[in-house]
């Protein structure tokens, strides 16, 4: 780990970055040295997290809110979660097809992470990630995922502002519950919304969100419409963004985000570190021994558990 | 624990079964010591998971193969992975308005579990509960589930056959490679078959999977097409579900999943031990104490581990 690649990751080099994002995802523990020298420069970053249905427009309005940030002068890093196609191995939708547009602007960092794969800390490897962009002075970090699975939506609850986006089409109740969109989201985006069934929608979702109770210290998620295609709607979602900062700003909800990110930071590192300890080779061939009997001559699963507690 | 209740869920008192389920979704230890004792009792129970974009028709699927196995006099049980509702606390779709019509029949079993809230070992629990079912006879435990999260990928991964259920409209590439659901099924319904697109979508299917090479001990994915309201299709379904058990049984598929689950199984009762053994009282605490220093103050989480693992 040399002094140099902490000096220009700071001074924004993509090939730093690209290296260190290497690091995180495949070298655990210099993955590890690295963001433990980094720390000291992290805690800047806002993190915005969007997500929805495919096909509603998420790479869209990312797009727009790129455009957006950079007229304001502001650096922007994009991750973006992708599934992993079983037949290339890498992620569906890689960097390449991707916001292609802000390639030759040194303000802009667009990455991919695949979801498949290395399942088990993918999550927390995004939040990683985040951590070199923020040290690397972005001052936007956006997570930009598909659909809702659970790895989705531990990545998208570490940012601190979470937008939904929607389709006319996505209108029917009980599927948007089943999608679990409901309870992430702070703003609610209906894109497309030059299609039949936009208004319907925002009552549906006005009405469905009327039935929680927000006091003074929860914030009210805004629901509105866009047109990302023609770049309708950014300045609400802007404003309503804005809104949500402040708000997280000034009742400490941004601080506990921070400290919920830091706790679940040690959580993983623990939980990597005691499963390396336990896992000695004495265990290890416990296990391969008794998988290798075959399932008459196994003892339960139970039984070779505290066998293995036991040692 | 009696071993009254592990008579009674060996003659498929749905009481004792719904108290055995309570037992490992709410407590942990006496959850362990049910399923140790009834380990020796599992092993013959063929799981089947199905999964698919929400409005895809798995209800109804699922319906159908309970009424087709029924016939052939096989006992059913039925696990339904709901996400939770923000609003009640409760599974989205609950028992109540799930496939009530099979309510009277005692061979039928239906049960709900929610991803959200205890998110962490949901797959692990999900099997155990398949676990109990297997110990109590049923003959076919079916995982069913919306969406293609990685919880749900975990579960539905587990089961020895998995069916993929898809509609004409979600015939677009990008977006089934998005979806994540190219690698996970071993059977591929496209269901609402009378709608237009149908055909072409199944020509997609084959060409995707065409461009995956199989060789003789490889399952080479069927694709069919179903129209579940009106029952058609369900023979084909049921003939390629008995194709690939037959195929899993006679290239050791069969035995590798079994140790797949046991290897998971292990796994997952380790970390939570050793998690719990490594959290002792001083541990919490000087982690507690480190949190409410506030950002400016605190350690880096990794001093923090360092620390931590020295203790």
């Amino acid at each position: 780990m040399s002094s140099d690649l902490i000096s220009e990751i700071r001074a924004q080099s993509k090939l730093a970055i690209s290296q260190a994002i290497s690091l995180i995802e495949n070298q655990w523990v210099d993955g590890n040295k690295l963001l433990s020298k980094l720390y000291k420069y992290t805690g800047y970053a806002y993190r915005i997290g969007i997500t929805g249905p495919p096909g509603a427009g998420k790479s869209c309005i990312t797009d727009n809110l790129i455009k957006a940030f950079r007229k304001k002068d502001k650096t922007v890093a994009v991750i973006a979660i992708d599934p992993t196609s079983p037949f290339s191995g890498g992620a569906v939708l890689g960097d390449r097809i991707r916001m292609t547009m802000h390639h030759s602007d040194p303000n802009v960092f667009v990455r991919s992470m695949a979801t498949r794969g290395g399942q088990g800390g993918l999550a927390m490897r995004a939040e990683e990630v985040g951590e070199i962009f923020d040290a690397a002075h972005f001052d936007i970090v956006i997570y930009e995922t598909v659909g809702v699975g659970q790895i989705e939506l531990d990545i998208i609850q570490a940012a601190d502002s979470v937008i939904v986006i929607l389709v006319p089409e996505s209108g029917d109740e009980v599927q948007m519950l089943k999608a679990g969109l409901m309870e992430i989201g702070d703003l609610f985006a209906i894109n497309k919304a030059d299609r039949p069934g936009a208004n319907k929608l925002m009552i549906t979702l006005k009405n469905l969100l009327s039935t929680l109770t927000f006091d003074e210290n929860n914030w009210q998620p805004e629901v509105f419409q866009t047109i990302a295609t023609e770049g309708k709607g950014t300045d609400v979602l802007l404003k309503n963004l804005l809104s949500h900062q402040n708000f997280n700003q000034s009742k400490g909800i941004q601080m506990r985000k921070f400290q919920d990110r830091y706790h679940r930071c040690v959580n993983s590192l623990i939980n990597s570190n005691i499963q390396k300890i336990f896992w000695n080779e004495e265990k290890t061939c416990l296990l391969q021994s008794e998988l290798q009997k075959g399932q008459q001559k196994q003892m339960s699963p139970y039984s070779l558990v505290s066998k293995l507690l036991e040692l």
